[in-house]
């Protein structure tokens, strides 16, 4: 007999990989959770029937969504996850010496559990002494801080369920009164080719708190198009002026010094639209030109 | 009733796309061919039940294949494209007004014409003066060519039947031939994620006939991991060295000038599939850590 799990990455694509079985699968009051084994990506966390990480691939996105912003920030002492239950960003975080503390704020509390027990190699670094676990609302967590960290980083899910208010403009400006002068925060912001309004919105939204604003692209192959866009937003550090030889050669399999610029080089269909941004009239609009 | 055409990438993985009807299916004697209707992406042609192109994502796949090499040629006038039926090389090709003649040379004429008829906005360019349409064998046609070409464009489908004698250090050494001085070469070369061993073995085979030999990237969703690779071969001018402002504003969805330089940064475990080339070991060896 063979198994395949499909997730409907839209209502007409999907991805579709050969699975051997399922290590775990349950409500867990916030969502439906599964990690189940596949051939081609090992491991893989499931939430609400959408791939969050893989064993395989799980490297670039935590990376991407690591290592611009703490390579940007000169000295980046308390970090703070909100999301990223499997680990992964934390593990990130921890790459960098000057961190002394990384705070995870994670909602599903099943989600820390089931990672730690099942993938390991995404989860371990929680167990670090420098970390601390708080499950509860990163909405909340975030109003409730000020100027408390150097770098926040958004490790949402998609933008249903509990991550919709992640995606607000009230939230990001939460964000910027939780952040130390000089603070710098990025949230993935989903596919350019399938979530064109989506990118659009969160540009405005993160303009609308910081004075820098830039978006950057990195290619997930379990993604929705397999390819990812992540939106940083800067009180202070421009993550384009970074000296190059300031940044270190770390452990890393997809981010490095080219990377870091690389990613901020945007396909024209990308660069019209962050550009197109600023136009209220194209938030509820159709997928422009180059959307698929 | 809902029809999805679905397609394995590899044995483990695939891709699933909701389709309405079916425009075309036959045998043409060389490959199976159709051109189906789908919700995401448009009109899609599928050869060997492979996805080879789509009305929707197509520019990434042609724009990258074209303009990379036709701007660091200063003056591409002779330009030949080894497979490519469906016409979106050509329709790119045609967009540098350098050019006086664009050959296309393409083993199964039932794909022309299928694609003439059906895809009409990726095969238009086909009817332009300055195109001849050759339907023969590629290899043959560049093994008798010598000094012909500003540019010599690979658009073979997978490595598999017809195609597999264009990834070979052979064909390279003829392409290196057919060029004039000057002259430069690229070929599709697959997914770093999914291929490793195909973009090893086609940088040692490029490198053996070219003084500068270069991988780049660019994202397209419908293919296998969304992430391909391209393989450049020069026989002088270097892609990083041309100068930006000579770089001029075209009328594309995807290149630009900064793409031009972007696809070159490399994410880390690329890099090292890319120089572990040299090492003939490494050709039946097994994925590397950054593989899927």
């Amino acid at each position: 007999m063979e198994l395949w799990f499909t997730e409907l990455q839209t209502p007409a694509v999907g991805i579709t990989c050969k699975t051997s079985r399922t290590l775990i699968e349950e409500h867990t009051g916030y969502q439906h959770l599964a990690i189940i084994e596949t051939e081609q990506f090992g491991r893989m966390l499931v939430l609400d029937g959408m791939v969050q990480t893989t064993e395989r691939d799980e490297f670039v996105y935590h990376e991407m969504l690591v290592h611009v912003a703490l390579n940007t920030h000169p000295n980046p002492r308390r970090v703070v996850v909100i999301g990223g239950g499997d680990g992964g960003t934390i593990r990130e975080v921890l790459k960098h010496p000057s961190v002394e503390e990384a705070v995870l704020a994670e909602i599903d509390g099943r989600v820390v559990e089931a990672c730690r027990q099942f993938l390991p190699s995404i989860s371990g670094a929680l167990s670090d002494p420098r970390v601390t676990v708080k499950i509860g609302d990163g909405v909340q967590h975030i109003r409730e801080a000020r100027e408390e960290y150097d770098v926040v980083l958004i490790d949402s899910t998609e933008p249903v369920g509990a991550a919709v208010g992640l995606f607000s403009p009230e939230f990001y400006a939460d964000v910027r009164k939780a952040l130390r002068p000089g603070g710098i925060m990025v949230a993935q912001t989903e596919s350019p080719f399938f979530n064109q309004d989506l990118i659009r919105r969160t540009q405005a939204g993160i303009r609308a708190s910081f004075p820098v604003t830039r978006l950057y692209l990195a290619s997930v192959p379990t993604y929705p198009s397999g390819l990812w866009s992540f939106t940083l937003g800067s009180l202070t550090h421009d993550p384009l002026q970074v000296d190059p030889a300031a940044i270190k050669d770390m452990p890393t399999k997809y981010y490095n010094r080219d990377v870091h610029f690389g990613a901020f080089q945007l396909p024209t269909f990308v660069r019209q639209l962050v550009e197109s941004a600023d136009a209220p009239a194209s938030l509820n609009g159709s997928a422009s030109a180059g959307g698929a």
